[in-house]
């Protein structure tokens, strides 16, 4: 794949940002994580004004193969109706975008469905879906390297437009299955523990899942010895998901915000962190959603959400949900009084 | 004190508002809060298109006797200086009301200081400061009434501007004083669990607002041996926190949702549950705050607050907030696409 230059945000503004947020006229720590938030977008910015200026919501959709072996409560046609629906602005994406002012891009990555004829729809396609990684290797090298240069091409499209805050949302059936792998694999937690109901599975749809993930762990082993840390996202990857990475990486290089949403995006970060650490300065967690595993995966990177809502609906609607405390964050070191100018008595 | 009709919302619509919640194209019960508050919120207003034009924040200020006693490590001319601030825009309550789109009121109920001549702060003060209830009853039973009647009045001024969501905030130094010792006698919970840092007092700061608060209820036992719900309210309350409940159970009354904001305010919404116990249905507990016992306080309702983020600055601004998750479950059944037009395959 290619590579980025990633690296961690500078640190010698720290003292200056932090002093301007402890004048601010409010005891001191007293507006907690909104604190901490403000102190990672001016160190991201390097400033200490920041600014969130054109958000950008990608919707990024791809089809699974191992769909086939009924691992999700929804049928992959879901992945294709939805993406239409998001076209007429009926989902849950589109209200929480409009709530938000975030652009929104729809992209087909790789969904098993032809929609380049659908207006609102651009047209990224790699594959009609992935391979079905029971029996081989989800994508070839080579559409993975595709699927990261889609990805950080989006990126490059958002800051074109001098977006300064990328959100990443996804829609592909199927995709619970791969993120339960990734955590297993790059967290070091048994399988077992990773695996949850997606969408809606019952306990027996669960035990189902569990025993296709679980073989085709074991396969993917034998086959593949001796693994790179590109190995488990080129066998067991969706495309939307490899384009995530590939977005995040590129969003971190440039020194933008990044919104991480539910199971699936972590699943995204988690790798994205493993091949570049320092890209997990430029991100958020916004949410721990309903997803059994999501929060023990939150645990792997130390992270600690923001809301925790019991949602589960995917689509990058936790990370739209918590986008107006980052933006409180952003508003309290832009707009608060200090204490100087607000002639308040500073015992607190 | 007058009487409020407060009834629980009308039950019979709650199944055709479910069904409209199921039918949204999302898996059923994936938007996991935001749908309890869309069902909440609907009941509230009788309807399957729920509104929250014309969001108030009140910014009630108050001082407090008991603040003499050193049980704040914030001098009470901060109460008079943060009101005035308040006024010129940069307070932390005017950044999240400027951000959310609430018109605030800021009104002086009992400040000791003269505030009459400052434009932007209503005056409705009883008196300036509450009595030391260390040594004597904070307030008159007349006092009482007529802050009471003061939030009442505050809330009919929203409802005339067709105000549907109501938010109320604090400044008054010392306020969880007789918040912690209110929290103790209607929850019935040991004082020292009651009592925290405030806006950061240390070890024996703490330790000496426990002994003054200690005495102050052990007086208050002897000289009240058989008190009415009502007692606790006049002998430790502050005009601001009377005037809150006042505030509560009118909107209550009328059918406004109310946003609960940190310990001070679920402190006044667990006495006003206790005086009407319907109250309740028409509160969102916004936030779990920082400050020590909050977390047990909204136990004591089996509240489940929307957010955790440390947060302890008051001025109401956890409530602030909340606001656009609230905002977010009235889109969701309001915007949403159903199934039937978005044709989506309903299997999950």
């Amino acid at each position: 794949m290619r590579t980025f230059k990633i690296e961690a945000p500078d640190e010698a503004l720290r003292p200056a940002i932090q002093a301007k947020i402890d004048n601010l006229n409010k005891p001191k720590g007293s507006l907690g994580r909104l604190e901490e938030l403000a102190m990672q977008i001016c160190l991201i910015q390097q400033t200490f004004e920041p600014s969130l200026e054109h958000p950008c919501h990608l919707l990024l959709g791809g089809d699974h193969g191992i769909e086939r072996e009924g691992v999700s409560v929804s049928p992959r046609e879901v992945t294709w109706q939805q993406m239409i629906n998001f076209t007429h602005g009926g989902g849950g994406v589109n209200m929480f975008c409009r709530q938000h002012g975030f652009k929104l891009r729809i992209v087909d990555i790789g969904v098993d469905f032809d929609l380049s004829d659908v207006s609102g729809i651009i047209n990224r396609k790699i594959a009609r879906g992935t391979k079905n990684f029971l029996y081989e290797p989800a994508m070839t090298e080579e559409e993975f390297n595709q699927a990261i240069q889609v990805g950080a091409d989006l990126a490059d499209d958002c800051i074109g437009e001098d977006c300064k805050i990328i959100s990443i949302g996804e829609m592909g059936i199927g995709n619970t299955s791969p993120s339960s792998i990734w955590m297993s694999l790059f967290g070091d937690i048994s399988l077992n523990n990773c695996i949850g109901a997606g969408s809606g599975l019952d306990t027996p749809g669960i035990r189902h899942k569990r025993e296709v993930l679980s073989k085709a762990v074991e396969r993917y082993h034998q086959l593949i010895p001796l693994p790179s840390p590109t190995s488990p996202l080129i066998y067991f990857g969706g495309y939307e998901m490899i384009a995530a990475i590939g977005t995040m990486l590129r969003a971190a290089e440039c020194h933008l915000v990044v919104l991480v949403d539910g199971f699936i995006m972590t699943a995204c970060a988690l790798a994205a962190i493993r091949l570049y650490p320092a890209a997990q300065d430029y991100m958020i967690f916004t949410h721990c959603g309903d997803e059994s595993g999501h929060r023990m995966m939150l645990d792997i990177v130390d992270a600690k959400p923001l809301l925790s809502l019991g949602l589960r609906l995917g689509e990058g609607t936790g990370a739209l949900c918590a986008f107006p405390i980052v933006d409180s964050a952003v508003r309290m070191i832009n707009e608060m009084n200090n204490f100087d100018n607000a002639k308040i008595t500073k015992y607190f």
